[in-house]
């Protein structure tokens, strides 16, 4: 039997880099990589992007920035680490430390020794039990392995695709929507939740994206459930939610993934109710000999001291890394914690999160405050200058930002959120941020950082210069009462941005707010008076100025005509 | 006499974030802002762009994002401040606390008293004494204020302009000669250190920058003087330096700013050696009730806790606010210190720097270990995948990120120094950075950031994994013994890599890193082996292999060939 100081389970990135950093570490340690599929170290997160059109070739998403296709030959020549494709493991013995692997190919079992076993078994797609819903069927398709990709972009080639059906819209089911209506493709995207990405992003940005998406011309049902399929000649022809039916020439399951554990269950290693592998700090089982890594995990959140599952290539990578420090020099790297960073883009649309969200500090009972706004990522003369919005969340009883949201149309949300994920995972100090020194010109920047500019608008709410008021909130109230004869709405943009871009509300007042000091308000002066602008930047200077006029009920509706959806 | 509770002299960005902040947090002050010149409020960082034309219209560049001209009636109405313009404020008079300006077109002089003063007079071109300078001439000038901008743009227009010669070669003069360049003007730049940006980033990087401004088409001369001009009839028509002589039709001095604080002076406030007005960390100057702040100022460098002169909008943005707060608020807030970010796009390189230099943590006698390295800002199989040269310095003490550099063209430098700058300045610590949770999506990033990829790079430097050697020290070495028997120097790129792109020095093996492990390597076993890639990745790898077949002396060319200059 065939001996090996380790045994890594599962050639996606988790496990290639487990096995790529061991042998840097000690190139003389013996390492075999067992996978039941075909396609090693396959970049996933591609698929969109080769469904699309815009990665050229499917060897592409194996190959290494400097063209290598990293198949077997290549870690066996660049590594020296033995790959074994299309091979199950379908038994680990913890006391024999053996595992039993099943060639697909010739139904032959071979037995190897380990001293130490890395679990990274990945995750499958979850196919919710929907009636109707046929797996089998050759239109239907779910997307998270290479073969997956393949057979969907093959059924692309090979048949007439005018529309899709898309179930679920989070991250992948997004993406997927956005590269099919890029590629000319009608697309039905059916939400249970409210708005896209909802256990990502807050009601406002949501919405907001919801409408993006709607008015690009995705047919976006949200709050809707797909209670059943249709199907004829194995072909799924139909997707019936409680509100309508939708043909398609083709259906899509992106409702999320969930752990490849079998075999660890059956090793007797320790599950967690959310069904992954149970691991302590340095990534060890219940089994201290075996590790676990990737997909089949779940990761501490370090913002809620909960373990959370992130399916993510970021995470195995940075995991993959830390297994092998940690086998190599006995478990001396714990690992942190991650605070959920997330980013995708949706048509032209870039949106980010990192930290918590308002649900998730809600839940945690934290004490928070919000500020949402808009603004341009770069000043308004250049050519490149996107409106972003960006929704912070703060802790009030430590002013420090535990959260943040943001996006724009071909905007930098990724350099907004990254630096936003630095100081949440490191709590800096709000002060701290107020006086950061981020790089500005006007090819890249505003000489106040748009991030930088919300911790001031904490800093302007917290001292009560202005009291916020958010669109939803403003909806509710004419809800209640159509008439509102108790409450203004002064729109103080320009008579020009006011005719082009009207409020959604009944009755706003147009007074620009180069007239507003010198106009007479006497009239409205007993009112509560919501102000709105472009953005937030001339409601709050109007409401300084009301302020000192004497008005006393007073409120902005954060993020203006910029956060209507 | 006039009184205000608030006299500001200068309408740069400095003195009118002051006043605006002012009057939000406290509409009843009563300020006034005076100004020698007619275009407050002007964002002088967009004079390049205007200049090129990617900036339609000179007003752009003194309207707000929502398109209102910031004007005198501007101030006014939108928050109640008095702007005199073209008055030259002539005296301080400290102890009457009074101000005499003087009406540019009338002569009159008038007189007001103050409270609290704000000096932000700003700054001023320098025009260094070389024989036969004349800045009356009509072709001849510098780019500091709203009319230089305005009178270099009417000759571009009404000459015909084919060639421009520029002094200096920092954050201006590299920008506007990457304008003129792009306008189809040929550009002869000339710059006294060896590099462009000599100030700001170190050798690799200036001379990486350098080969490619000179591959794009501009004629850079650096470690170069002009010692003449000459003139004829009013026009300089030759530059001469001490190795050659370039006609060109316009000529533009940038030797950088030097701070406007005659009045400060003549009031007997504390000026540093450097020429600048004295300030405590509240902004004060040497008299409490005068204040200080943008270009006329130095402001502290938290690394060095030395004071610095860096006359740039992100400075008197933020001090302007903080100013206003210190007013109103009692001096409760004190300037932590900067750390010198800048960035800036020549062509279409991208480059950006945050921290300390590596000369600068030489003078401060700091024990520093850096990487230099290459990669790309996103997945290779994206289409817009760029590549981009990273230099980092680590405290080896702290093991703490000291400052940062990078290049590249079209990549998102913008990002990274962003998030290199908030590591610095808030020293965070080098293994938190490891698991820093960066936001991961093939449009926007690597599914390990690139700038933490430097963070492990530097982690296996510092436990010895690989021994860098730079494209410098290798070119020392072949100059001082070009044949240099005893060292081999490895190219392990592909076959087709090595032809396309050779390496500059003689001799070099090819053996791409496929067949490394199993090459017969005996006859080099004795030699140094200097081992380089595309960009200190493979070689990476390489080293590994050959350390483990016995090789004693073995360096990583960092960066590889993405690092050739």
């Amino acid at each position: 039997m065939d001996k090996f100081n380790v045994i890594v389970i599962g050639a996606g990135p988790a496990g290639l880099k487990t096995a790529m950093r061991l042998k840097r570490l000690d190139f003389n340690q013996r390492i075999l990589v067992i996978d039941k599929g075909t396609y090693p170290s396959f970049a996933a997160c591609g698929m969109p992007f080769y469904l699309e059109g815009l990665v050229k070739d499917f060897n592409d998403l194996q190959k290494t920035s400097f063209g290598s296709l990293r198949d077997k030959n290549y870690f066996k020549n660049y590594a020296n680490i033995d790959l074994l494709l299309n091979y199950l493991v379908t038994e680990i013995d913890p006391k024999s430390k053996t595992v039993l692997a099943l060639n697909n190919a010739s139904n032959e079992k071979f037995k190897f020794q380990y001293n130490k076993l890395v679990i990274s078994t990945g995750s499958q797609a979850i196919v919710p039990p929907i009636e109707g819903l046929s797996i089998e069927d050759k239109n239907l398709f779910t997307l998270k392995s290479p073969s997956d990709v393949i057979k969907i972009k093959s059924y692309l080639e090979e048949n007439e695709v005018n529309s899709v059906c898309i179930l679920g819209s989070g991250l992948i089911g997004c993406e997927v929507a956005s590269s099919l209506f890029n590629s000319n493709i009608d697309v039905s995207l059916f939400e249970i939740f409210d708005w896209p990405l909802a256990t990502l992003i807050d009601k406002e940005i949501g919405l907001y994206l919801k409408k993006q998406m709607f008015n690009s011309g995705i047919e976006i049902y949200t709050g809707e459930k797909i209670v059943k399929f249709v199907s004829e000649n194995k072909k799924t022809i139909k997707a019936i939610s409680e509100k309508r039916e939708v043909n398609a020439d083709m259906f899509l399951i992106c409702s999320g993934v969930r752990p490849n554990t079998e075999i660890a269950k059956k090793a007797g290693l320790e599950i967690s109710a959310r069904g992954s592998i149970v691991t302590n700090e340095f990534l060890q089982t219940s089994n201290p000999d075996i590790y676990a890594v990737g997909d089949c995990i779940e990761i501490k959140n370090l913002l809620t001291n909960k373990t959370f599952y992130a399916p993510m290539a970021t995470y195995a990578n940075r995991l993959g890394r830390l297994v092998a420090n940690n086998i190599i020099k006995n478990n001396s790297q714990a690992f942190d914690g991650a605070i959920g960073t997330a980013i995708v883009k949706i048509l032209d649309f870039n949106i980010a999160r990192t930290g918590l969200s308002e649900k998730e500090a809600k839940d945690l009972n934290i004490n928070f405050e919000t500020v949402y706004y808009s603004g341009f990522d770069k000043p308004h003369y250049m050519t490149e200058s996107n409106k972003i919005n960006i929704k912070l969340i703060f802790d009030k009883n430590t002013d420090n930002l535990i959260g943040a949201q943001c996006i724009g149309k071909k905007a930098s949300v990724d350099k907004t959120i990254d630096v936003a994920a630095t100081i949440i995972q490191n709590k800096i100090p709000h002060n701290k941020v107020l006086n950061l020194d981020l790089s500005y010109s006007p090819p890249f920047s505003n000489s106040v950082d748009i991030l930088v500019q919300g911790f001031q608008i904490y800093e302007n709410k917290k001292n009560n210069m202005y009291k916020g008021i958010s669109f939803e909130e403003v909806k509710e109230m004419f809800e209640k009462d159509n008439n509102m004869e108790n409450v203004v709405l002064l729109d103080v943009r320009s008579e020009d941005e006011f005719k082009r871009v009207p409020s959604p509300f009944k009755n706003a007042i147009n007074i620009p707010i180069d007239y507003l000091y010198n106009s007479d308000l006497e009239y409205i002066k007993n009112k509560k008076i919501i102000i709105f602008c472009g953005t937030g930047s001339r409601s709050y200077q109007a409401s300084v100025m009301l302020k000192n006029k004497g008005f006393k009920e007073i409120y902005n509706l954060e993020a203006g005509v910029s956060g209507f959806y």
